[in-house]
């Protein structure tokens, strides 16, 4: 709120050139109120302000930025400042901001590093993308079993950073090996002369390197911790995942699954900085896969021009009748994407959850074919404005709903199944997507009722 | 992984009544795992289980479970057994328990409480439904700010309870007023002979007792912290909330956003848990209301009967069109739904958002409009099948679809900021809704474009 209201006032600064008042300001904020204001404000007028500030807040503030606005600020800081500022980074922050750069300019950076942050960039970006070993830090205090309490307490005094997650502190052998957690909180309320390996604590639950990060947030969502450790595959520990990383990650799953659902590439960016040309991009591709998919109907429709000819009031229902399946069927695709992505449900309950479509799909199309029956039947000019037949129209249009809302339903949810049994992303299923795949089902649902229903009277 | 092996094993255990087997095989279980398995189970053979369990072990798997099973159980357990449960439990998880049941079942059962947890319990539930103060605790250590690191340690030490949040620690006057907060970690590394309001550490954030669980989520995403407090109006310290209730919030929500963007209610339970008839219930509505609007086209058509009576070739494009409009409305509502929900785009960015898609629209239209020309001029059979004005009728195609699209892009855009504007949920603009909002303009856009093109010729 604060930040939002002096918007103008630090645009105001920039433009007279008053970069001392503009210093005094911007010190006497926290880090991420800082980082609030440079996100408001153009990319350009940020880097002015990020040049301006000493190294101390500069790096403080770096680290709250969003990967976008960090990732612009690279091309335009002085190789001095950068490299200072991502030598003193957290290791997940900056893995983060590396892995947005173009290949080269990550490579070059890894380079100016200290060789020891080198060292630990190198090996971070040397797991798969979307792994665990991406978004974890090596910055963990690791005691041995054996210590007792007091002596933990002491070592964590002498070796913890500032910067360090100290929380929960690691138990391994001499060898790294993982051999289990205690938090601070337990060791500052253990007696003293304890052994660390004696006192009682939750169980141990270590994430491997290679591990999805949707599977990392669903430990997280499950054991409620605020750090969990990461292990190669032979049980050392090699770095620590931290739950506010965890709250990003899941927030951008979300985000995906919701933008892909609305049938857009994910947009990776917040929505008002994307530039035009990416938003177009990543809107155009499956407008016009769909498009193409939609002129399937064009083709349908004209294999029934016969029929419209005859009866021309066949045509009125055309859009009702497709929208109610692409609209039952979007609402059975959100369904079971979210449930997948929450893992509610497995890739074997496909079975389950087609018996309940079915049953469902059947009931939409039940209530929703008695008041398409309704409206026609009751309406008030019904016969000048349907036909003599318009009882044959209204139960035509209520066949036809029944059998598009099921279809539609069952479509709808075994879509990402399928996507999911070929190993891709189920939120591909989207709403629009299942709706063109129905459209042209649906048409042919259409015409094949009204042949049964107006055969020898309209048709 | 493990449990899911187990289910058929347990099941066959319960089956056989081997309840000394079944019990040593539970306890040995941590209380998330011994949680997952009883959700993976029928709720009755679940609540079969959950009585046999010792007391320890019933409470810690309780708190575990997800709010659907807890009051499931709620209906089956012994009274003696519920209320030694519920005394136990943190008090934010068992808001979250008796804010899902019936107000009676909820009076009951407080009243059944222990005096101290009574009032606790009374006051969290005094909070508004979906505020920060219905998902905090009260559970926290407070020390006051002339103390010194020892003092404070040892304070600590003596008044933490074991199931209490002690990573930060508050610092308030002897009027409980918040003035402070420090981490466990700091202190730990501090020197013992500081007084504790002269360490420095983060910024103090507190959230207002009655901020929206929404606004408690930013504060997070922006600060990173495990814990924040919540003050009430006069800046007391009220409780805290830890950041694992903060990533089942925002899980939460977004399966919200994306169960009513594809045009269903929220469902508040997961997909196999929802009974056949809410399922129904929960659709039903939307498609309804659905129906019914899509009923204006069925008007609309009627209004446009002549045209397609004179030149049925205009019926072939119907789908095509308004499926384009609804696809281009849903990717541009389900992007600004992600946008306000992450508070990315604001209400008074809406004539930004405006500009954005007025010309992202017409990009994307022009597009989609070459294509859809494209498809029909160079059709091999496009004189038979379209007619000898088929190039009109291209013409009147590609008119259309750049008007749908704009128009689509517009209105999928304006939705939400209008929604949000009346206080209602954006995300009510579901993808569907939009679509049949534009479905109809669709139609009117299509036919007046008709009208220009093909006047005189086939009109």
């Amino acid at each position: 709120m604060l930040s939002q209201l002096l918007k103008p006032d630090y645009e105001e600064l920039i433009r007279a050139k008053d970069w001392n008042t503009l210093r005094e300001l911007l010190v006497e904020l926290d880090p991420p109120d800082l980082a609030e204001i440079l996100e408001l404000l153009s990319p350009q007028d940020s880097a002015l302000m990020f040049r301006i500030l000493p190294r101390a807040e500069a790096t403080d503030a770096f680290e709250h930025l969003s990967v976008e606005l960090q990732a612009a600020l690279v091309e335009t800081l002085a190789d001095k400042q950068l490299v200072d500022i991502l030598d003193e980074m957290a290791p997940d922050d900056r893995t983060r901001l590396l892995e947005e750069l173009p290949a080269e300019v990550t490579r070059r950076l890894v380079h100016t590093l200290s060789p020891p942050q080198r060292q630990i960039a190198n090996q971070l970006l040397g797991y798969p993308e979307r792994s665990a070993g991406r978004s974890m830090t090596p910055e963990y205090v690791a005691i041995r079993p054996d210590m007792t309490v007091a002596e933990a307490l002491t070592y964590i005094r002498e070796h913890a950073r500032k910067s360090e997650t100290i929380n929960v502190v690691y138990i391994t052998d001499a060898r790294a090996k993982l051999l289990g957690e205690v938090r601070l909180a337990t060791l500052v309320l253990a007696a003293p002369t304890a052994r660390v390996d004696s006192i009682e604590d939750a169980q141990l639950v270590a994430i491997p390197a290679t591990a999805l990060r949707e599977d990392v947030v669903a430990a997280f969502e499950k054991y409620d911790r605020v750090a969990l450790p990461v292990t190669d595959g032979a049980g050392h520990l090699v770095g620590i995942i931290t739950v506010d990383d965890v709250l990003d990650v899941q927030a951008e799953e979300a985000t995906e699954d919701i933008q892909k659902l609305g049938g857009t590439e994910a947009l990776d960016a917040p929505y008002l900085d994307t530039s035009f040309g990416t938003m177009v991009k990543k809107r155009a591709g499956w407008l016009a896969v769909l498009l193409v998919g939609e002129m399937l109907t064009a083709t349908a429709m004209t294999h029934y021009e016969h029929e419209i000819e005859r009866a021309v009031v066949l045509a009125l229902f055309v859009p009702l009748i497709i929208s109610s399946g692409g609209n039952s069927g979007s609402q059975a695709t959100s369904l079971i994407i979210r449930a997948l992505a929450l893992r509610e449900v497995e890739l074997a309950d496909w079975w389950r959850v087609f018996v309940r479509e079915l049953r469902s799909g059947l009931a939409l199309g039940l209530i929703l074919g008695v008041i398409g029956f309704m409206r026609i039947q009751f309406w008030p000019t019904a016969a000048t404005t349907y036909g003599p037949y318009y009882t044959r129209v209204a139960l035509t249009v209520a066949g036809s709903l029944i059998g598009v809302v099921l279809f539609g339903s069952v479509v709808g949810s075994m879509l990402p199944f399928a996507l999911r049994r070929v190993k891709l992303d189920p939120a591909t299923a989207s709403a629009p997507f299942v709706a063109t795949l129905v459209d042209v089902t649906g048409l042919v649902i259409y015409f094949s009722v009204a042949n049964f229903f107006l055969k020898g009277f309209l048709l």
